[in-house]
């Protein structure tokens, strides 16, 4: 099970390969991140997980680069290394500048220090009229 | 120390007075939120907080729309709630719709799935190539 | 389960009052708090949780405020609010200040700040030598 | 963007350099960690932390080793690695033993784990008398 | 957006009301929580979580109730109350006894204890031969 | 302190090696894991952990192998990779198979998902009646 065993598209079964093959196509690139082949391992998680990335990270009332901003903000949160680095390249294929990252982990960093003095000092909400 | 004492204006000192006047001009508000006025029991930290707060989330290369969705996503991360509601309401103002609202907590969800599953798998980073 | 069922003193079994005796006479008080009695529900749980809090709290080569502020630190980066109310009284009981208890805040959420700045970078360790 | 560029002195804008200097003045040393290094690629977050690290850090109600060991509560509870490193080194530098740091990590196991007991038990908190 | 609105059957639309009937349908029962009923804020989310929660949560190489537990595990480690509590009422619909239900939060919480252990030591990776 | 000493048991205390033994004896194997060599540094900590998890991991109303997925489920929320590769080690000795491994990392990313839904929407608890 560890380490994963990452599936290349030659070693793939069809149905794996079919959700390479959208993945592939939806995005215009010749191959799979290694999150792909991971999960290649049960391929209904390969599936739904790649049917729901698509959907929720399609252009709407936000732009892909601000969803991009908001992927690295939960995964520098959360400390998944490999999605900072697979989201932050994603990002600046998205247009994000070396400026605009650097906002990005300043406002990451104050949140985070916020949020721990408001939960430290077990803050009041405050009322709807402010 | 805990219930926390929220401090008014009128009973602040002129240290903090100073504190609150600069937010309530920098933020065309006419009174600050629970959270500075707990802040206020430790005017170094208020002081130095709302300076950083001030800098990081002035309007920058990201705008404050954008350095909004990404406070929120952290503090949803990071479950404070008192943050996630005066961030919301905050991006609200900076024109927030409730179409970008439920996109942005689908993005935030679809990170933290991915973020575990990338961890759960142990998935090493892609080639510098990919 | 849920909510849970808290155990008072006279309705408990002799396994669990045996318990809460050795609690109130080691912390020299006349009763013991929610969490004891919640842990009431299951014995083996609640005698392990006390003789281990026992046992790591007492004196040693830190002091039991100093390992009170280190309790609060960790409860507050896990958001447990009942952790972070208990542990404020009992850091209070062993002698922390109004001040030393905004430095407290104060550091937590510094460090949380950098803890983000570092991994948002992905920061490479420094050399043995720095 | 990632890896991340470590800005070197001799590389370094004057703004940075000016940064770095105080760094070394204050801390006595002649070199500055990696964690400088990364955020000089931003020299506004770069001065706005360091800022406020020279003022959370100062001794003040709290000693330095203690806000040390605050640090390094938060930084393992966040999972901060290179914050581990770093301010386990700091704490050293401060005074800290290895029984220390034994007790020190074991407050922080005990911590984690009453932290998730009390989470789910849902525990409702002591009245205000207890 | 926050206070969100929970919006009953009576007052959904055709879209929300038939991923309703398929909730209900599927559990046998005859309404459904406020989970779902916050979803159906931001529909296309509602459709995808309940499709995802339906192929994942179904029986398997993992029973139902095996599920229902690593669910809590995973909401007590995160911190949310409303999962904790819909997820242990429906542990409990699937079997789980009091004695069990105090067997996982003691498992939960021995596992964040060795998790910060772990993390606090830096401990090396066994080699594959352990 | 860092990087931590592994103590061998042939450079191990009595006490050490009295810890050392029963693990070996409990788990019919001929060495301990890395955990417990770091542990070392510390043997009131290392004896206190080994009771607790030999306790907490026994048999009971769980069996071993549910355990250890309530094991992994916790150490991937929790980010720790050493507990992950240990634990998922352990459960394949317990019977896990690659199947149930998929199942067990959807379920994970699963909940994560909904955990934060449910958080960034502030969804109120439902009444007990549901």
């Amino acid at each position: 099970m560890l380490p994963v065993e990452l599936i290349e598209y030659e070693n793939a079964s069809a149905e794996v390969r079919s959700v390479f093959d959208d993945i592939m196509a939806t995005r215009k690139v010749d191959k799979v991140n290694n999150f792909w082949k991971a999960l290649a391992n049960h391929p209904v998680t390969l599936r739904r997980t790649w049917e729901s990335v698509k959907q929720v990270m399609a252009p709407g009332a936000l732009n892909p680069l601000t969803k991009e901003l908001i992927y690295i903000a939960v995964s520098v949160t959360n400390n998944c290394d490999y999605c900072i680095h697979s989201h932050t390249k994603a990002a600046q294929k998205a247009g994000l500048t070396e400026e605009a990252f650097g906002e990005l982990l300043a406002v990451i960093g104050m949140a985070s220090e916020t949020n721990r003095l408001a939960n430290g000092y077990q803050i009041p909400l405050d009322s709807a009229s402010q």
